[in-house]
């Protein structure tokens, strides 16, 4: 049980039956629920409110918009992605890291376009707001590619002056294969060779000792 | 004015007033002033149909979904990009060229934001079908590049096995800064910086010499 409340709530707030982050819980649960079933454009907070017997207001406390519980349900999902992540059995060389790091993650978006179609739904219908989960997508697989550029750079596989900015580079670099706007339309196997490819040429980059 | 008809209509077709083809650019032509002026989901096929005074049936005779339409609307918006391209001043070095046609990429889809915000609307809202228009951007841009990596070759300044194929790697490597799908919602100067980063790491790969 948890026992208080670590969202700065007002003592109003304290006495409610329920702590807020469980409310919260609830809440995404049952908006991701919904999307899933009937669509994000066919959902409205009110539905939201009425699949869990409460006053939209009460939903509007939580959320201040419907893009707020997309922006929430994207970033447990993000984080759900990269604690997968962590049980990747990884290879040694510095070079194969970059590649099966960025093809797990392919691997992963290309399982939800199967199994969770409505994710890119409301990727797709928020493409153009500033969204937290993509900045938190963007800076955790960037924060990955860090350490493996540093290990190469230590074992001298790797010639890179900054190791933070060339890992964001290499991040941007793969947009095209681990943005989830780019990966619904196409192939898997379209999807895969541009991988290995851009990472070939990532490699190819960060082992040129000659780099101005 | 046309004589005849390329399309392979049958001889009813050929006895009516207009050619198709110019009907066709007449249909687009109103399906893009519409899905401007009201927005891309608001606008269905009969509304097209309705500011031309035409019938549905003629309008799906031409088009034979509100996609194809999009599609055809694209492929247009494309060639004119592209018809831009060729009048840019071009720095000697491949490289600094390679960087000119990225960032005029990217300059031109940044006024698209601006001035043609219903484009992105309805590229966002097709994102998970394959269409012509996708292809053909990334082929057109893909082959500007092969003929500067090519002119780099022989040079002597890239170290480039397969021209064709690396410029096609090359073009992946720029989706998150030269895809519509990418730009929308990202700063300008963001994407200016992300340009410059993707086309040095391309840089200082393709002058690899020691390349596997």
């Amino acid at each position: 049980m948890e026992s208080g409340c670590d969202r700065g709530c007002t003592p109003r707030q304290r006495r409610s039956r329920r702590p807020a982050a469980e409310t919260r819980r609830e809440i995404l649960s049952a908006a991701d629920t919904l999307f899933r079933e009937r669509g994000y454009q066919q959902v409205a907070m009110a539905d939201v409110a009425a699949a869990l017997g409460m006053s939209p207001a009460n939903v509007f406390k939580h959320f201040h918009a419907k893009t707020a519980l997309v922006d929430a349900i994207a970033c447990t999902h993000v984080q759900e992605m990269m604690e997968q992540l962590k049980g990747l059995e990884m290879p040694r060389e510095p070079q194969a890291k970059l590649l099966r790091v960025a093809e797990a993650l392919l691997t992963s978006l290309l399982a939800d376009v199967r199994d969770n179609r409505h994710l890119f739904e409301m990727i797709v219908l928020t493409a153009d707001l500033e969204l937290r989960a993509g900045d938190m997508y963007r800076a955790t697989i960037s924060a990955i590619f860090e350490m493996i550029i540093l290990e190469g750079v230590e074992a001298g596989e790797f010639f890179v002056r900054d190791p933070r900015h060339t890992a964001s580079v290499v991040t941007t670099a793969l947009a095209g294969v681990i943005n989830p706007l780019s990966v619904s339309s196409e192939k898997p196997e379209t999807l895969y060779t541009r991988c290995r490819d851009v990472i070939e040429l990532v490699n190819t980059a960060l082992q040129n000792p000659l780099a101005k």
